[in-house]
């Protein structure tokens, strides 16, 4: 299959490349990727992307920032931070992507453990990936031509504990290798609509 | 209690009213509202609004517009609509508002089955709803002074039949005086981060 994963370089984009590599022709794109820079929340920048890479199988996002801060203080325009980023962001993805795919193909987004169990800090992050879980399970059952759609939801990344360890008190983390797996499933497998926990 | 009460001129708004007003001092405000306009929108709204009306004992929304529209024709612009509205106007509303709150108070947002029972043309709507649960489950955890937060998700009104009921084809209505008992008990009960479903 001929694969564009957007996030390419970020902990999960690269042990997705990693995963899917030896079967598939893997193009990467991200913010700050070489061959590929996208910025997923501009309209322009993503057709541009599509137009660039030609016809494709499947659309893998490991894409997207939020907002983390105390609710006490969040602002409206914090929290529109990660609407516009991760959710529209890979919305946009889809939705301009629908029509890059061939029959069949498909799409990947990712959320994160925080939508179902939340954090201190969290909410931006627990509403954006929550959205885009909904996303999927809607746009699933309105794709044409064999089209399917489905989520990622990964736990904290072992290789992340550095840094977001400490938001994450008592959870178990996941190496990146194994929430890979859970594309590689949603890129070569059959289903449409569903979430896929890497934590259960 | 006093309780100002967004979006209390809809449907479900009205009915709310009803059943909170025999026993508290309720409060309407709304887009076409006369006595307390306001725009879910806009910072300055919503914050002129929490100051004409002073302290408040909770906090309900039962406003917000999301599009609906086919996945297949929907524009990134089409979907930050109900991001702009629904979604970040009520966050707005709960952020903004936990201030005017005064201890123990609460509030409560509005969401819809869709979010887990999706229907055609409702990506937006789905994605929407599931984004309010998402904060209200985060939000639960972090509210400081007693301070709840609860959603409620009632399925397709039997008052609203005539203008959506195609979009729901086998699903069951409730009539809005329904509905407005989850969010009495949501107001005048002890639980957060709750999703009241005014289907099951």
């Amino acid at each position: 299959m001929k694969i564009l994963l957007v996030g390419a370089s970020g902990a999960v984009g690269r042990a997705v490349a990693s995963a899917l590599a030896p079967r598939h022709e893997v193009i990467g794109a991200g913010r700050q990727h070489g061959d590929h820079p996208v910025d997923i929340t501009s309209d322009a920048s993503v057709a541009a992307l599509f137009d660039a890479v030609g016809p494709l199988d499947a659309i893998v996002s490991a894409a997207g920032g939020v907002f983390f801060g105390p609710l006490e203080a969040m602002r409206p325009a914090d929290f529109n931070l990660g609407l516009q980023d991760k959710l529209l962001g890979q919305v946009r993805l889809a939705l301009l992507g629908q029509r890059a795919l061939r029959d069949g193909g498909s799409i990947t987004l990712t959320t994160g453990i925080v939508s179902d169990e939340p954090i201190r800090q969290g909410a931006n992050a627990a509403a954006v990936n929550a959205a885009v879980e909904g996303f999927v399970r809607a746009a699933a059952i309105e794709l044409p031509r064999g089209l399917r759609i489905n989520a990622v939801s990964p736990t904290v990344l072992t290789e992340s504990l550095a840094d977001y360890g400490a938001f994450f008190p008592g959870f178990e983390s996941v190496p990146a290798a194994r929430a890979a797996l859970a594309y590689v499933r949603s890129v070569e497998g059959a289903q449409t609509g569903r979430v896929y926990r890497v934590w259960q």
